[in-house]
């Protein structure tokens, strides 16, 4: 099984001063949830405890309407599958095969999901392939980057009051605050700021940096790369996918940018010191 | 439209010692987004920026390949919709009925999500009737309560050296941590542990606190309900919807644990002090 953690390269900028170092990041990857063999949904995950979050997750999403329901739930045994690990298939006590299939007619019916960058993507190689890297050459100052938390914040009508509300800003190549949104979601943040420039018909932003209040996962990295942003920064951690993607998407990605100090993951050619 | 904060009660235990106030929380509503007037998906959002959300979000799904197939994107102006200020409907440029079809039909032979409770289901009513509320009549006194966090912190591998990963941990009435979870996803580590206990036959959770260490939305709340735990506490802040799910369920939900210092949001009657 994989790891809860990957080792990535790190370079890190404290007042302005690079080094470079060995960290770790938590691992992040896809995890297939198939019932009676049939692929029924993705979900990012860490390694670790994949029946039980399988299990858990049918029983939110009212697959199981009891604990009864659940026959056998074990990893992939198909001898062409690429990845066994990360695919669980579940089998329902009665769950005949016709059942099953009108279970999902019905549930699809009304399909919806939160904002989930996987959805109609079994594997992330189906992404990768679909559109060339960001190769833009620009650089910023780190100057620049340690003054974009504050300038978030001060934007933020809602944020510091409650606790409870995520941001993320764009912002232009010298700091300016182009525009801010919050959410309880953190990608519904991302969602509304992108989606407004979208309205606005100013796709691709490649001359945009985006920031969010929160950690950086693969999805975030994803709807950056779609919208042609070349470069993410976050208050918190990186997950390895989010790096992952980043590398291969030509973005320069940034996390713990607290303060005067912050980490850059990927291209850090961007950045300069 | 919706406020971005909704007022509540709380009762706030500050080393043992009860006080109740005004507080106010970030609203979180179910968003319906729709394509060419047939639903689409839900997300869980804070209102706001609903447009630019839904344009984001339609963009990251892939159904929008660039910004110039959106049409329009307006609110719903159906005369028979009950709530259209939580309905945006979309129209794509060139997009027929057919090639619509189409691309749901592709996009929904690999379904996927990630772990949202609200999937299949287009309004939260349609949950709240499902199950009577839990009447579970227990106590815990505050003493017990405010060493949770760190009984947490001490069983968890991963967390505290890389700040990426959630954890999630079920707690026994006087305080024994009975197994925890770590995850990047928030859910999944609600999950993890829901679902230890699904294999394990364990269920209902009747006698089981469940506590996380980020913030509190609906799909945590509801994740609690279906396998019923009758207890959630949380480091950070719930969402409004989280609070009213609660109330309406049984749950005692606890937010903001820190130190000897928590708030109560609804059921205070299960806590002791």
């Amino acid at each position: 099984m994989a790891e809860a953690f990957h080792g990535v390269d790190v370079t890190r900028v404290r007042a302005g001063v690079r080094t470079h170092e060995r960290d770790r990041a938590a691992t992040e990857e896809p995890l297939e949830v198939r019932l009676h063999d049939r692929p029924f949904a993705v979900i990012m995950r860490t390694p670790g405890a994949d029946r039980e979050l399988a299990a858990g997750f049918l029983l939110a999403e009212g697959v199981l309407k009891s604990a009864d329901d659940l026959g056998t739930i074990e990893y992939c045994t198909d001898p062409t599958a690429e990845h066994p690990e990360n695919i669980i298939n579940a089998k329902l006590v009665n769950g005949s095969a016709e059942s099953l299939d009108k279970f999902l007619a019905e549930r699809r019916n009304v399909t919806t999901n939160s904002s989930c960058g996987m959805c109609g993507r079994l594997t992330i190689d189906s992404l990768k392939t679909n559109l060339p890297p960001l190769v833009i050459p620009w650089t910023v100052p780190s100057s620049v980057i340690v003054e974009i938390p504050d300038r978030l914040r001060q934007a933020q009508a809602v944020f510091d009051e409650t606790g409870g509300l995520h941001a993320a800003g764009l912002f232009t190549r010298d700091g300016t605050l182009e525009t801010v949104a919050e959410d309880v979601g953190r990608h519904n943040a991302v969602d509304k700021v992108i989606g407004r420039m979208v309205i606005q018909e100013r796709l691709p932003l490649n001359n945009s940096i985006l920031f969010v209040s929160g950690r950086t996962s693969f999805e975030i990295v994803q709807k950056a790369f779609l919208a042609g942003i070349p470069m993410v920064a976050a208050v918190s951690a990186p997950s390895s996918l989010a790096i992952e993607l980043a590398e291969e998407c030509g973005i320069t990605l940034i996390g713990f940018l607290r303060g005067q100090n912050f980490n850059i993951y990927t291209h850090p050619e961007r950045v300069t010191t």
